[in-house]
């Protein structure tokens, strides 16, 4: 691979994800339509010099997605990058130290609105694959790549485009690169994102507000029946008591347990972040397998009667909460939900009305480590960052992975080369340009140990 | 008394208190600063015309009060009358059927705002005090009428008032008539009036809410924190647990609960009136009981972190609630204060910082009903109605009664002629023509009978 790696030594190509980069293609405002078409073709007419079996802009009910092929030896197997070229808007600009779509490099950072999020790890990609065709004239492999236009707005085409193409998209493997490292210098695959299911419980008492003085004490208040209801939630050790709540829960193995435990987490840094005075979750796990491997039930909000300022002396007709989880391999979170609902109305107390309203869900993603991609991967991303890869896990949802996965059936890599602090969402997002260097690296030798492993790709595939 | 009563047949008096209800005191208003003092003029000219001694304005800080004294024989007791001339704002006015301040007799009701709160209460005193003056040239007692103008807006300068003029409203017994009887045809004397305590509990957890995917599980959730507070100030049974919350509850006589038990209490009603499904409550006590005779701790609202429409994934920094509690003689607001704090503090789990804020209090009242003034004014109000008068209490607070009975250090008998339903604070107010009547009647067969017992009450002052 040393022929590949210097012609990538040779290339930065770090001007073309400047210029792609200073193109506004903000998914969500509308009056950004025309940017998000024109990043769609400024990234298609970069791909077309890079030799591709076929370039296409795909349009969709929405934002246009971008489709390139390039074809490798008979008999090699597939692989799919997914990424996508829409960003997030850019407000408050003020908060920014340089303008969002004028890419700045300082530091060693380059930062622009979309620069990690998600254009920087689409160009990696379209790097390794222009080092293969500069040095050796092709892939190793069947590259597919589809960058879609919709990411920041919930992938709404994304599975009619999934059905709609199934045949162009047919691959052994996904890889997506759209994720964080663990840390500086920690090469990382995220192998696992929780699911979401949120919902609203409202609690109804008397049919107004009520005189607290005339009535209070001789009817049920919807609030005290409400706290109740939620201190019912968890135990005095962070355990959820939802009866079921963790019956489909696949546990981590002690392996699995021990790659954790060797990460290096500083908690200390961690809770300082945060602004909490301790760190408080279920009694037998470290903060890390809470945030990874455990499911949740958390309220995120509470209302109802009086809100304002000072004293009104009520009580109150309807108060409310919202409730969210998240979910670990194997929940579904509807049965969750049906779960969560069975236990709020057996505990919930005389002289109220109740009610659980579904607002959404998401299920949980678990890759399939046992498949040799992932040692592939850990190879790949070892060599190019001279340091051992690792797994690991996201706390929160990707929705769009479990989508991917589902519709084509195939492991999902997450081969992350942002850090947690990139500020992917917020003003003065930033890539590492070394990360980006070695990234590029990385994706090239997993292209060419995901060829070297044909054979046992199609067997796992085969045995499966 | 025959004379007397036939004085008050003869004399209506009711286009005086129209005349005074066509006034728009309205105290909250500043633009009607003018009326609240026309207010005042016009029962002051009213009562120059039934042979006072002396009849002045009284100026406050604010709004100013009326002051009226009639001297008894020598060596009678002296009754001091409390009342209000300002009245609660119109809004909303479209809800009215005839106009706030058009005061329209409608199926033997007065409709107007200050019908019954309190101009029409205090009036029926002036009547009372016409009719002995027109039958006997004189008083059976002395007689003390200090209307203020201010009771709408927390009688603000009624403590300084009092203060300021102390030997002018020395009196041996007190009377207030600004409340309900307990139903149509129940002429009612109030022996106790709650008092009150409000709080706002603030749980403080992270220092801006997180997202509930990337740290939910790892920390303690304030809302759940606060949940369980919540939750642990009540037992099933609708006890409060807050140590030392009953240690000093003066429990009703059996007696009094005998009483309570024989009144028309009409449960099935009062429920639908609510819209509640169902009465909840301190088990061994009724509806009644537990609205008078027990002190209670009520959320009266509930707010934090998420609070808009749809899903929102965050764990909450910070979440507050606003806790409210009656409170019974001879429990002290400060005192009932100071146990829910550490209370609270005690039962706050780990994780989160905790804040209770004191927002006001009031103390209770309860009636000195041994006192002789009790049996005579049940006689006076029992042959005026033709039916028993019975003793009630209000769950609601009553500021200025406390205020007025603490400063003066004697009964204070509050005798009501309105009804629950009376529209008080609200559109379509109304004074029931006949107990306006019937009222009349009672007050000036109170001032006879305090009269006749001037021996026994001089010698209960003494023996206490």
């Amino acid at each position: 691979m040393d022929d590949v790696l210097a012609a990538l030594d040779e290339h930065s190509d770090l001007d073309d994800l400047i210029a792609w980069c200073r193109i506004p293609s903000v998914s969500s405002d509308p009056s950004r339509a025309t940017d998000v078409v024109h990043s769609a073709e400024h990234l298609a007419s970069e791909l077309r010099r890079h030799a591709p079996h076929r370039v296409e802009i795909w349009p969709t009910g929405g934002h246009p997605a971008v489709f390139a092929e390039w074809k490798g030896p008979v008999g090699s197997p597939t692989l799919l990058i997914y990424g996508h070229h829409d960003v997030q808007p850019e407000h408050p600009v003020a908060e920014w130290i340089s303008p969002p779509f004028e890419p700045t490099v300082r530091n060693g950072r380059l930062y622009a609105r979309g620069a990690v999020d998600d254009k920087g790890q689409v160009h990696l990609h379209v790097r390794a694959i222009a080092a293969f065709v500069r040095s050796r004239g092709s892939l190793p492999l069947h590259v597919k790549l589809l960058v879609e236009g919709e990411e920041e707005v919930g992938s709404k085409h994304l599975t009619e485009l999934l059905a709609s193409k199934q045949s162009e998209l047919q691959a052994d493997l996904v890889c997506v690169s759209d994720t964080s490292m663990f840390g500086p210098g920690v090469p990382s695959i995220c192998v696992g994102l929780r699911g979401v299911f949120y919902a609203e419980l409202h609690v109804e008492g008397p049919s107004t507000d009520l005189h607290s003085g005339s009535f209070g004490g001789a009817l049920a208040n919807p609030a005290h029946a409400l706290a109740q209801m939620i201190a019912s939630l968890h135990d005095d050790e962070g355990h959820v008591l939802v009866p079921g709540f963790y019956d489909d829960v696949r546990a981590p193995t002690p392996k699995e347990r021990e790659e954790i435990a060797a990460l290096p987490f500083n908690e200390a840094a961690w809770l300082r972040s945060t602004g909490a005075s301790s760190a408080f979750g279920e009694v037998g796990y470290s903060t890390l397998e809470r945030l990874w491997t455990r499911p949740t039930l958390d309220v995120c909000g509470l209302y109802g009667g009086h809100m304002g300022a000072g004293a009104k002396t009520i009580l109150p007709s309807r108060v409310s909460a919202k409730i969210s989880g998240r979910l670990v391999a194997d929940q579904d979170p509807t049965v969750i939900l049906r779960r969560l609902r069975a236990h709020l109305l057996a505990v919930a107390p005389a002289g109220v009305r109740t009610r659980v309203v579904d607002l959404h869900g998401g299920k949980p993603y678990l890759a399939p480590t046992g498949h040799p991609a992932y040692e592939a991967a850990k190879r790949a991303l070892s060599k190019a960052f001279g340091a051992p890869a690792v797994f690991v896990r996201e706390g929160a949802s990707i929705p769009f992975v479990r989508t991917i996965a589902d519709a084509l059936g195939k492991p999902c890599l997450l081969l992350g080369f942002g850090q947690p602090d990139s500020n992917a969402h917020a003003p003065n997002e930033w890539l590492d340009v070394d990360s980006y260097h070695r990234g590029a690296k990385a994706a090239a030798l997993f292209y060419n140990e995901v060829a070297c492993q044909a054979a046992a790709i199609f067997q796992h595939a085969f045995e499966r």
